[in-house]
């Protein structure tokens, strides 16, 4: 195998688009089966109530390398048709993933037993099976520190920041297809409750090392805002790909309502896709049973479904997209609370 | 929740259709994506390659749950479609569900979090989420004491005994759609090498009790028998569904040929849907790499995806029906190689 | 790394001594813990309430690549100690592992990166981390026709056979640390419900290939007596290491007796170390708890522990080892049953 | 079951004593086995290298649920020890664990089937099998706001909160056990880059909601900061239990390094003690040698241990304790650096 740059970065990820296909037909099997597939149905049915459900206000958590394994455009989808009205996410999924491919670069299909010395020699960076331009990656790197220069000094939500990347994408972006463009244009907030843990956070040290007066990203003011939202939505539902920060955090909102003095009520959907599971005592695999204990999810309607994202996420969307209960939906915009 | 049988045993499995839904987009979307999605692609890939392949003899190893997991069907149209042309199985898929379901008997939708003593009282037994009467089990043992009184004394491969079992379901079946059924009509061999460890085993050690002149099952009768199976093959391919006694059984025929003083090929092709990992050094996880230091799989054409069979194995197979490779091939007929 | 023999079958695989390190004080301090290290101090507990339990039948189930791991003398310690009653395996592990070390040979440290093309012609398998030498394992599986030709032809259960590698060890073994030579001595039953599926397999079919009149091995004679051992036993415990065909296998001892006509009891007590869950259905990592719905584990003294064996199995056996309970146990002799 | 508060919150979780038990003689053991148990024996030796190596910097990386499962000492000796110089961690442990507990509270030795709703009625919750009185907890949350509002306002990083929290239970602590208090004595850096994302998020929240002028969590200032100990470090090894966003973290600083100019080695020594694995591409389970092509870990002394860190940690720890290497160590007091 030549190691060179331009052989290893050759073949582009492509982004399954989940109009194309409809996994109505393969839930509606998987419905009466069992296992994994049979709660992957479940999941899809409970989304679907969510959709329906007019008072519910739809949170999609992400954790993973998802974009970078071709799921932007999933996203991208649930954005534009209103199928969700919150995201909060990993860090690197935002910035590295979707914030770097607006800026024009791409990922690649890379293979699992590469030579990883040779790879960092060459500057390319290996996610299990996928390539990336660390060349590139540092333009993303200092693209932040550019935003972050341009901005007033002081306390941002991660909301308030990635709204700025998404004003950026807009004016200078090279690809139209970033969810984080879309959720800019849509005034549908997102949230990185680890903003740092990513490349922002190399962009932000850089600019906080060059300037006093700086800004900063106060997680504090991403619960705050999050709850807000929580606060003002009659019901809740959400949507987790993989666990982390992300599930941890929107749990959270329910008991951080009731510290504020306000009586909202547990999430009432909830659906998991992960591949953790509860042994190890970990938040990522916890069950929602579990979260019930805690008073933060209703156990009436709530799926985990133990099986990886970039073969279960696709399925899920697909068959809401084709179901069309988001064709009465609008766009909540739930940016605007806080302008 | 009311704990009665009637209750309880209310909604039957039903078996997916492969051919209702065509995966091939979704397919052809997942191999430009990552991790498990791009993987079963390849996989998909790979399983279409054996069926082009003139010369190639596709073997399916089944383990797990999977008729009572909604999968029959599945296993049925590959054996109707040619698209397989050997099954080695655990016993408990061939005779507790297959067998079971062709006497007329069904597996049903359960739960979870079952009270396990109160379904024990009910003579209800629990697969995960899905339930089975022990008392139609009982009968499906029955028969299998039955269908061996009725033999000549003597040593039997698995694959002799599932053929009378076969014929048992052609005269006095009450449900067509078997796949034991479907296999005897065909001459497929269905192999089960530990064959003792299911439902067969209750029947067997039944009738071995009662008769001193009785039946009994010569696991390396099986062995002997699928080596033929193997040698006679100019090529061979895997599909794998789980691991366990299954794989390392057919990965060891090519060890055998060489024994026997034939000079067999590797498994050209392989593939396997599996949740197990290779970090603890079992069977069932053990990557096809490792198989080819022991000179059982050639690596070129392998591929392990790690997820959940009940949501990946129609995928994988209605890809392939819809592809139509299988149209070119016909039944082998292995079984008429030991009359 | 310079690929040759000499060089990679190098530093041996040595087999941890449980009497050498005392993990009482360990096992105490998890007692009070949580997780996998509380579910490890109750299997712990349970074990020893099984070798205090005057009445109860200790059998022991071995799945994975155990001995090649360097857990050969835990189970020999277990056997030498009256720790155990039967022994209920994969093949691999009493043919291909304890009885080829027992002629002789060995098994050594590799690594997981390996060129598996540059092993395989070097006849060297892996295991994962471990590696074996094809020339000799070839050696061990025509020792196993060697016995097979000296036998009388007939049917016999994997236990018989099983005792004629003990006897042929006893004879011309090179090693006297082996499990099958010890077991031989006291009269303690081994069974492989899949005998065929291992080194033997590969002796035995050529055993048959070359004579007309030749040795059977007829695994329902294995769950025959078995069951007889289960119903002699006014109680029985069982301590599961990994899943597969053992643990379906003993698990099934409890309703064959009860076709039989006779009502024994539950497994009384029951522990299982392994890394395979309930999420996919299948056998190896099912609950006990589901295992009561079918009757065959009660629920009072069971205990999963979610951990890979090479670290838990011996600090099991340390613990119990060291507790002494073992010292009023007798050795049962189940061997003398058949006779 | 009776579901009452008192009942159900009576064994208290103990804490493991690393000094109590020497794990010397079984790490020696597993040395020469195979599997997780050399793995584990490797990743022991490589701490011990850490130790040794006069120019070190040890990080210890945290997530998952430790200090309820009884693994505070552990961490509590390594910081008395001089074992750690830095602990980077996610915020649960750190704030509703080692803090809670300061204040007096403890964890309980609860059940995995237990009835959640009955247990939020009570204001229990549940982590897998352990319960946590959430009046307590609210006493937590509420300490933190105390402590918030006694702060003047401003951008601080989660260390400078963390140290305010050390301070306020030297003075007002209930128990002395706690790895905060003792990391403030020693000025031992304590980071949480996702700090808002536990029960200090609760008190922050409540805090700012009454407050115009108030306190805020600069995450960005938390990567500065570690980066700066990066850099003033000759070489950094980094000892992990679970993954998620402290791993990346950690990994980030030596391309954070990079990026202000400063040509920082990638650390040197790495292990992770964990249950995930690479094939969901995800970055908790990550390999090292993937973190080696984006330029973080060196790939000559890492190593993963894919087992439960309830097990695993207590045995890493009291074998690098009973060797001795920390003795020759002192205190590095990081916090030294930013004041």
């Amino acid at each position: 195998m030549k190691y060179d740059k331009k052989t290893l970065l050759k073949r582009k990820i492509k982004h399954i688009d989940i109009k194309k296909f409809n996994s109505i037909p393969l839930i509606e099997s998987f419905n009466d089966m069992a296992f994994q597939s049979r709660n992957l149905a479940r999941a899809c049915r409970i989304y679907d109530m969510m959709l329906k459900d007019r008072d519910c206000t739809v949170i999609l958590c992400l954790a993973g390398s998802l974009v970078s394994a071709g799921l932007k455009k999933v996203i991208l989808d649930m954005v534009n048709h209103n199928m969700i009205d919150v995201i909060v996410s990993s860090g690197a999924i935002v910035v590295d993933q979707d914030f770097f491919e607006g800026l024009g670069f791409n990922h690649y299909r890379g293979f699992v037993n590469a030579d990883d010395n040779k790879l960092r020699e060459l500057m390319i960076d290996r996610i299990y099976d996928t390539f990336i331009d660390e060349e590139e990656l540092r333009i993303c790197d200092n693209t932040i520190k550019i935003i972050a220069d341009s901005m007033k000094p002081g306390a941002y939500s991660s909301r308030e920041f990635i709204y700025e990347m998404g004003k950026y994408l807009d004016k200078k972006g090279k690809n139209p297809e970033s969810f984080v463009l879309a959720a800019y244009k849509k005034e549908l907030p997102i949230f990185c409750p680890a903003f740092s843990d990513s490349s922002a956070g190399f962009g932000l040290v850089h600019h906080q090392t060059e300037k006093k007066d700086h800004v900063s990203i106060d997680s504090v003011k991403d619960f705050k805002e999050l709850t807000e939202i929580k606060i003002k939505s009659k019901e809740t539902g959400v949507v987790m790909i993989g666990g982390g920060v992300p599930k941890n955090f929107v749990q959270d909102t329910v008991v951080a309502a009731d510290i504020l003095g306000v009586d909202a009520p547990m999430h009432k959907y909830a659906v998991q896709l992960t591949v953790a599971d509860e042994r190890d005592g970990a938040l990522s695999g916890s069950t929602f049973k579990e979260a019930s204990s805690w008073g933060k999810v209703d156990q009436s309607y709530e799926q985990m479904v133990f099986s990886e994202a970039t073969i279960t996420f696709p399925i899920l969307v697909s068959y809401a997209y084709h179901k069309g209960s988001w064709k009465q939906r609008k766009d909540k915009r739930f940016n605007c609370l806080f302008q």
